[in-house]
């Protein structure tokens, strides 16, 4: 059966407002006292970029997050909350810390949010409640997607990570640690991310460390680890009857 | 003002009774859904070996692990959880994973214990409740710790990894993922947990990776690896006058 337009628009607002977390009748959707946050780090070759959104009327910036549903995974509500916030999709999300601090607790900086919004929360109301954070990161290639803000969010937009505005709470910390974490990991993260051509050279491998990790690296350092690192396959030199000067071509293990 | 041995005596038994997770009336002393667990893995120079606690009467095993109270850090819980019951103190946990999954929910394990332990939850006991794990793990030398079981349990063992007791819930799961992670981060694991001598052979460390690893490793590529890792000062030879045989001795860079 199909319904008329009307029926069919009528129910998906007022699910949606039933759903929307900023709701107190609410509460029993979602797991108190447990949120998520995602950092997706953006890179196209040159720089490294994060995903902030930017809160209505409000001039607070933030990572986007979400709640965990009552009979949710919470490694699906963290895809589902992305997809929710910024309209990305089938992105590979990894965990990365547990923020736990009792500090963090700031609820006045929530109740801003959604007064901004049009909600009026009582005192009661649970996003005011502590909540403990569990982080996820992911590297994408940022020419490849296009984010969209969702209705809480005036924006949506890639930053510089060497030029984020002021995050609120402390989302500054969050996306520390999750550069920190990138870049511990980042021998496994490149492998998967098309953030290369298919064959690659040692110089332009080299580039795309320097960018993430924001320093510049020796050359020959840089080659030894990673000819010992068991990531990279190395393809014959062709001849092509000039000068032997053309630099290997590698690509990464399967 | 000194009280009474009695006094103090029963206020300290009461307190306990009080604070107990196992008492329904408790609920509001901590948060709803989340848990922690701990994966204490020990090691002395031959096997590796995991924490496991056995509850009072159940022939149930499980890791140790507890509830974060409503005022508490997580770090801070997941220290004092591990104190309590296994009487381990000063250890340097780190946050392995989360595992969020709904189908981790199995209310009747937790009824079990709860009962063993002489309680008699009822179906809106907050232990029964779903709950999200945090999981922590630390990698210590077993001979220099007594671990101590707590009240819920009969005993808090040593087992070897490849010899485990069948654990309850998903315990089994959380043992792999950080096995998997410790040898993921082994190398700077290795540094600071007094594993080895402050000065030991290329040989020695091998000796020590394999044993945590599970494997035998090839003895130039574990080399070449390790001294790319920049983890490694390496000693001059002392020339004893005797033939030189002795090897190189290592330290790690602090």
């Amino acid at each position: 059966m199909t319904l008329p337009f009307f029926y069919t628009y009528t129910f998906f607002i007022m699910a949606k407002q039933k759903d929307s977390p900023a709701n107190n009748n609410e509460r029993k959707n979602f797991l108190p006292h447990i949120a998520f946050d995602s950092v997706i780090f953006g890179f196209s070759g040159e720089k490294l970029k994060i995903l902030v959104m930017e809160y209505h009327n409000t001039r607070l910036f933030a990572l986007p997050g979400g709640f965990v549903g009552v009979t949710e995974n919470l490694n699906d509500a963290v895809r589902r909350g992305l997809k929710e916030r910024t309209g990305l999709s089938n992105i590979y999300l990894q965990q990365c810390y547990v923020f736990g601090d009792v500090k963090r607790h700031r609820p006045a900086v929530m109740h801003t949010i959604l007064q901004a919004n049009g909600h009026q929360p009582g005192d009661d109301h649970w996003m005011l409640d502590r909540f403990i954070s569990v982080v996820y990161y992911a590297l994408i290639n940022y020419t490849k997607v296009t984010p969209r803000p969702d209705a809480l969010s005036d924006s949506c937009e890639w930053y510089d990570v060497d030029a984020l505005p002021k995050l609120m709470l402390d989302h500054g910390t969050i996306v520390k640690k999750a550069l920190d974490t990138l870049r511990k990991n980042l021998d496994e993260q490149i492998v998967g991310m098309n953030l290369l051509p298919k064959q690659f050279t040692m110089k332009e491998l080299q580039q795309v460390y320097e960018a993430i990790r924001g320093e510049k690296l020796q050359r020959t350092n840089f080659q030894r680890k990673m000819l010992a690192s068991g990531l990279l396959i190395r393809h014959k030199k062709i001849f092509s009857g000039k000068a032997h000067k053309a630099p290997y071509l590698y690509q990464f293990v399967q």
